[in-house]
């Protein structure tokens, strides 16, 4: 813990991913692109786990779980879906190892080679669709409601840590409809669940809107995003909802009798986020000291520091602070009292700092002497002396506080950095110099946004579902245009 | 639902079979060897999750996530560990698929070939320690307590849902420790943990031993086990918790600097139950109508079914019976309403009764006149006439006095099909005619093991870790014996 980590303003991307490591969160394995999520950075995964499933229940949702290996030739029967997927991915063609006659090494047996290739699931569109075919027969058995937690594969040339990588953690919901207008409801119903959740419990505020058709996920005919700003101005896409139409019902012959007796294919949805939210929280928030988090997502909220020279008076401070201890764990705050006499306080300091511990206090024989308490708190890296009869409700504050801090700031340094541009020249001036996002008048044609994008290397983020219709000309060609969207650079 | 099961008597494989398909719990998927687990099978896995990582927690191990894939050359570290492991699995080769460009199908990019194959992890030893390797350096970064909870895929020709499939769903612990007395403690303790959740949540008797050397974990010095007794006198091995000494430390060179300051190799364990554990629940408690559950795992654990002919009949129904609804809620009881009008009581009854729902409530327009409902619990297909006032506290009992009955049952079903053996006639007699535990003599060499295994299909499952010193002859070879193991056919 001596050594500093490159600051944000030195180099962004260094400062990022020296803080995954440092901060214990995550680190690269020896298998190419595939992480390692370690223990603190897979407890902040799991709060944010339980907070969406919870939300998932709430809207009537169910979990299940589907097979990790996909028949390769599932892949041609959405022909959009397959030219989206299909390529970039792992492959598996046999099912056993041998010691070579020979050398004696493993090799693989050349005699256990599949008939048909499997795919390990980039996605489960194709796989779950041609489970509910069995599934759905009559009007009675839709709608399905069902989400999986689980890991897929999409094989990266050049990867980072949560943000990008071979291997990651996501859900994946996938809902069944008889209608069109319900399955869209429900595409809807889930952005607003995951906008709630950035909002609420990353402390990350998010603009709502759709991908333009060119960013739309393969197979859909709508994809719902939301999209976050990190510190450095670029944008990252913190979950995306789709409507799919009948396309996957059509690719794997699902349908259904209607309440007149009718048949007719059924609507879908699907929707996910993963463990790039991991990238998106630690980008958003965290400092030059390493990692801030949200209390609502932090596995320690709280850490006690007792400062002593002899065990008798780390005894007495215990003493003094256990009660206080029991009653914030009674109240769900979780407590670390660091009593590691294998460690200097200095020491602890820094390692809570780099942690993102919300809240971290110190105690020492003068502070039992005058009934007080050092609290200092990771978002501000502010310090006061509180009276120790005062110091639970203090804490109890800053857990409201310092979420709310923290989405405030985030809000305020979104606000500053959302520019409207009228002008080319503004548009590749601002993107140059400052970043952030964009809001500036587009054709609609998948060709300005090409040659936007070839030009400047900034996307449409996404059309937000709250823009006012405005006339205007597109920025680049000068067409009209009945509505501004969003263009960034993007993780 | 029209359809009876097979029964236990004229089928039991097909019995279990038939079961899970129709008690929703799972289904083959169209990939070889791979299920679906569906939404009310993966609620009552998801529930032994949460009881089992709580139960992970208290005693101290945080969860983690390491790759799904592992490089071949990590196999052949362990030598003992390749022989038991490597052989059947899932082996990616190519990281690419590409259109032919004569047939325009989808084929594998043959320049896309992996240096080296990876294999889909079929446990995770291997990529762990050579991870651990960069987390210890000192005595201070011991133990190390983690667990992780994913896939895995070992490739079985023959599968049956939950008991035997090539991928299934497990946790992982894999800890790390500076002394040997401690790994053992803690190979111990996790053997506890998994006995006391079988016992009190799944309400499976275990017996807890040692496995023969013949039958260890590949690479354990010891491998502890807790063997379950199924219905038709088969065993079931329902968790295994193995302490690998030093072997994994020494393959993949992870040593410490202990206090003082000597280096040393680490000390290893690792333990683990599987989605396997929901094919012993099924197996020890269901009976001929069905899925029969215990109170803690069940996702619904009341079912009230109203009984009407109008629409009104329903609303004074509903009216009646919501407030009890909600308290029984509040007391953390999960309660179904199901006012679903498109199908007939007679119907929910066989549907509730399939899914093992542990009680089930009928109540119509006489029940309100008489202020009566009819419970009906599932164990023991007993249904009694209760007053409403007393309701309330009859379905609280039920939940204490079910979760008992089935625990009391099973075990009567042990003891009762435990036998002492004292001759090789009467060993075989009783694994012909009965089947269950035999508790007798063996001489303690592999080579007997095998040829009783080659002759009657039964092995050692466990050495009992109760099982007093007694002199006694080898119920085969007539060799000395110092105490008595359990034989039996096992899945």
């Amino acid at each position: 813990m001596s050594n500093k980590l490159t600051t944000r303003n030195e180099n962004y991307s260094n400062w990022y991913n020296e803080l995954v490591v440092r901060a214990d969160l995550a680190e690269h394995s020896e298998v190419r692109g595939c992480m390692v999520i370690k223990p603190h950075g897979y407890s902040v995964w799991e709060k944010m786990q339980r907070a969406l499933d919870d939300m998932f229940k709430a809207t009537g949702h169910q979990n299940a779980y589907f097979p990790l290996f996909i028949p390769k030739s599932y892949f041609s029967k959405e022909a959009s879906h397959v030219a989206g997927f299909a390529k970039e991915c792992a492959v598996v063609t046999h099912y056993r190892l041998k010691n070579d006659s020979e050398t004696g090494e493993i090799v693989v047996d050349e005699d256990a080679k599949l008939e048909e290739e499997l795919i390990v699931r980039p996605t489960s569109e194709t796989i779950i669709w041609n489970t509910y075919k069995g599934w759905i027969q009559s009007y009675r058995d839709l709608p399905i409601l069902v989400n999986q937690w689980c890991n897929v594969v999409r094989w990266e040339m050049r990867t980072r840590l949560f943000l990008r990588t071979s291997e990651f953690l996501w859900q994946e919901g996938h809902t069944a409809h008889a209608t069109r207008a319900e399955a869209i409801e429900e595409a809807e119903k889930m952005l607003e669940v995951y906008a709630t959740f950035a909002e609420e419990w990353l402390a990350i505020p998010v603009v709502k809107g759709v991908k333009s058709p060119a960013e739309r996920f393969a197979g859909a005919l709508e994809t719902y995003c939301i999209e976050a700003l990190m510190q450095d101005g670029k944008a990252l896409q913190a979950g995306t909802s789709h409507f799919l139409g009948q396309n996957f019902a059509k690719a794997f012959d699902v349908t259904f009798v209607n309440k007149e007796g009718k048949e007719e294919m059924v609507w879908a949805t699907s929707w996910g986020v993963s463990t790039r939210l991991m990238g998106a929280l630690i980008m958003t928030h965290s400092d030059d000291n390493g990692l801030v988090l949200p209390p609502k997502l932090a596995p320690i909220q709280v850490a006690i520091v007792p400062i002593y020279r002899q065990l008798e008076q780390l005894e007495q401070i215990r003493e003094k602070v256990m009660p206080f201890v029991e009653s914030l764990r009674k109240k769900g705050i979780s407590v670390k009292f660091d009593d590691d006499d294998n460690r200097k306080p200095g020491w602890k300091f820094a390692e809570y700092e780099m942690k993102g511990v919300p809240v971290r206090l110190a105690i020492g024989p003068r502070d039992l002497e005058n009934n007080t308490v050092e609290v200092a708190r990771r978002d501000t890296l502010e310090k006061n002396m509180v009276s120790f009869d005062d110091v639970e409700a203090t804490v109890e504050q800053l857990m409201i506080d310092i979420q709310q801090n923290l989405y405030d700031k985030a809000l305020k340094h979104r606000t500053e950095n959302t520019r409207e541009v009228n002008s080319w020249e503004e548009f590749t001036e601002v993107l140059k110099t400052k970043g952030g996002f964009i809001s500036a008048h587009w054709d609609g044609t998948a060709e300005t946004e090409e040659v936007i994008k070839q030009k400047t290397k900034a996307t449409v983020r996404c059309i937000p579902l709250d823009a006012p219709e405005e006339e205007g000309k597109c920025v680049f060609t000068g067409k009209p245009s009945s509505r501004r969207v969003l263009f960034a650079k993007a993780y």
